[in-house]
């Protein structure tokens, strides 16, 4: 082996060992507050990314969209037709709402997703919740915030995971998340003027 | 209608207006080079989600994943009991590269997925290619980032969507693409003693 092998085998070592180390302090499992938020592509395909492997491992698992309900989207045909036994798919809007130009309506689809929401996290059978794009319901107030935090953190069953999605997550919800990620726009085709495509947009 | 209310469905409207005339722009369809980098989640799950999508709307696509090799991961088996016609799957690696502590057979393996993800870019029955965790293999020089960057530029079929994840991404390959996330971490919960646990983290 040269050197530069030798000190390379030498370091992943290293770095095994201290994960090691580390991942035995890992043990506790428990159901996670999660939140996508950012202005950066990937929020609610990581969430249906995260019911793939829910289905994969037969977690029976719902997803609730906010706001993008006129959307044919690929995932919830896909879930719908092909899942409709392993993960609960509910639409609580109407399009987004720069189409409904309507508040009353808005508020009246959010507050019946966010009761829908409620009952599907209560529920025993269910280990996975999505809410998708519930960040946008909960910026316009049309959900108060106080009651979502309240609700993860005292009334959500201990073990269910729960992922809330959709930009400008509120600092509330940040600080009561257990793991958070910003998607963060580095480069978007729409700027070339690329339009939303199949596989990739919806 | 009250004076909220006025006021809220008349900014409504002035977005829906800017956002109609912007998208008439947005005409342009072509196969994007899309990459997820950064220390947050998200990066392999908003992959996969992309990859639900297709196989939602029929488009034939695969995913090569590098360096994972050895997890049980539900996607993995997902894909391939249910989606072995619509979705091709290979792995390259051996389990992370801390796990063999060889680099040799690293880069061999690194090699073998990427002779693998250039046949599928190449082939005309399929739209879109996952490239999980290629970024890894790029940051140790196990494939040479320039060969990787020319042959998404040059060869890659003009329609055929291309999605790199991993962290660390090199600058090249950002200056490459069209689409970049960076998904940032603002909380993760091993921090806090928890595991790594089914259907989020595998």
């Amino acid at each position: 082996m040269d050197e530069i092998t030798t000190r390379h085998n030498e370091k992943m070592r290293r770095i095994k060992a201290a994960r090691d180390e580390m991942m035995k302090t890992k043990t506790e499992e428990k159901g996670l507050i999660m939140v996508h938020t950012g202005k950066g592509k990937g929020k609610s395909s990581a969430g249906f990314g995260m019911i793939m492997r829910c289905i994969a491992h037969g977690m029976p698992c719902a997803v609730v969209q906010f706001i993008k309900g006129n959307w044919d989207t690929g995932e919830k045909t896909f879930l719908r037709e092909r899942f409709a036994d392993e993960c609960r798919f509910f639409v609580s809007g109407e399009g987004f709402t720069w189409e409904t130009q309507d508040r009353e309506r808005d508020i009246a689809a959010a507050q019946n997703g966010w009761k829908i929401a409620k009952e599907q996290i209560l529920d025993p059978e269910i280990q996975f919740v999505l809410l998708d794009e519930i960040n946008i319901a909960l910026r316009y107030d049309y959900i108060d915030i106080d009651e979502v935090v309240e609700f993860l953190l005292h009334q959500k069953p201990a073990m269910t995971h729960v992922c809330l999605t959709g930009r400008n997550a509120k600092p509330e919800l940040i600080e009561a998340a257990d793991l958070v990620t910003e998607m963060e726009l580095l480069k978007h085709p729409f700027r070339d003027g690329v339009k939303a495509q199949k596989g990739v947009e919806f």
